[in-house]
């Protein structure tokens, strides 16, 4: 078999759009694809473990990484710091491995300016009452989820700069597109290894 | 549906790689595919229909054509002229139509210049020893299958300019390859109508 390098896949989406999930079941049935966990200093959601949604850190320590260089990219978004650890990304794409990490826009950008390889996939709700009504769902202070709203409007403008977009309607479908842009994206060109030219000359 | 627009997919691969059976397989297996039927001052091999897996001319009526720029491009390969049909492409793309053309490489490079927003797959045989034997199963003269096997070994260095590279070792594989490269094109940003992200404020 003629195994594809691997690539960083960012995952970005307005929240309410079904990101995790869809995160979720590419990795339940993709093994060879890992999971970029982010670093958050809010607070962990019920059902949220600490290292497996979110390495979830006190503001102090959360900074003195940032000092030391450990984040690829970190920002404050609605009141709260988030930030990508730098380590596990480089060693997994060093090994040829597939990266999967959901990222907010902002971070999107910052990432591709560090990894200009990386394959970004935008995820759009349906529609503008579907997202609506799962940011309702969550049971968020309504304040909160008024941010939310708010910055998703100015996140869908975002789309445009992203590589792909996959709409979340059916979430099957949509899980299928992404594999889809997966295969697809391994099988490019600037992936592939290409000593398999001079290998066809058995 | 959010229908993304349809895009011309150029796929070349060396004599013998199995380029026109996964051509068939992808028409039979899409019918939202339309296939780009060449035009070629060569006889027609047995089985071969005319207007279907050729529009076969001879060389005056091929030249005439040529005056009037009735191909997107056009070659001489192995002493016979071949040559793209404009019309029918460029009605197929105003459409939104997604169109299949298989062309040798030098053909793939003139109408990548012509529209640079066709996808470019490049089809490799799984060994140099497999593409010898499915040539010579051919029975074609031995001087034509050794211009063909010396032209493969030239087109191979190009295989590097096309977007994304399938081996044809299994075919059911490189036909889903080739049906997930279709499907994640059309998912690319720059396909899609973006008017989407406005009807998300319905």
């Amino acid at each position: 078999m003629f195994m594809p390098k691997g690539a960083l896949v960012i995952i970005s989406a307005p929240s309410g759009t079904g990101k995790s999930t869809i995160c979720r079941r590419l990795l339940r049935r993709h093994k060879d694809l890992c999971y970029s966990v982010s670093a958050t200093t809010r607070a962990p959601r019920p059902a949220e473990k600490n290292g497996r949604h979110y390495h979830f850190l006190g503001e102090d320590e959360f900074k003195r990484r940032v000092r030391r260089h450990e984040f690829l990219e970190w920002a404050l978004v609605h009141g709260n710091y988030y930030g990508t650890p730098r380590r596990f990304i480089e060693s997994a794409l060093a090994e040829g491995r597939w990266v999967l990490l959901p990222i907010d826009v902002q971070g999107a950008a910052a990432v591709r300016r560090r990894l200009p390889d990386a394959v970004l996939v935008f995820l759009l709700p349906p529609s503008w009452r579907v997202l609506k009504e799962r940011l309702a769902g969550r049971r968020e202070a309504p304040k909160t989820a008024a941010a939310r709203l708010a910055n998703a409007r100015g996140e869908l403008v975002s789309a445009k700069r992203f590589d792909y977009i996959v709409v979340n309607d059916d979430l099957k479908l949509a899980v299928e597109q992404i594999e889809a842009i997966l295969t697809a994206e391994g099988l490019r060109t600037v992936r592939r290894d290409l000593t398999i030219l001079k290998r066809l000359e058995d």
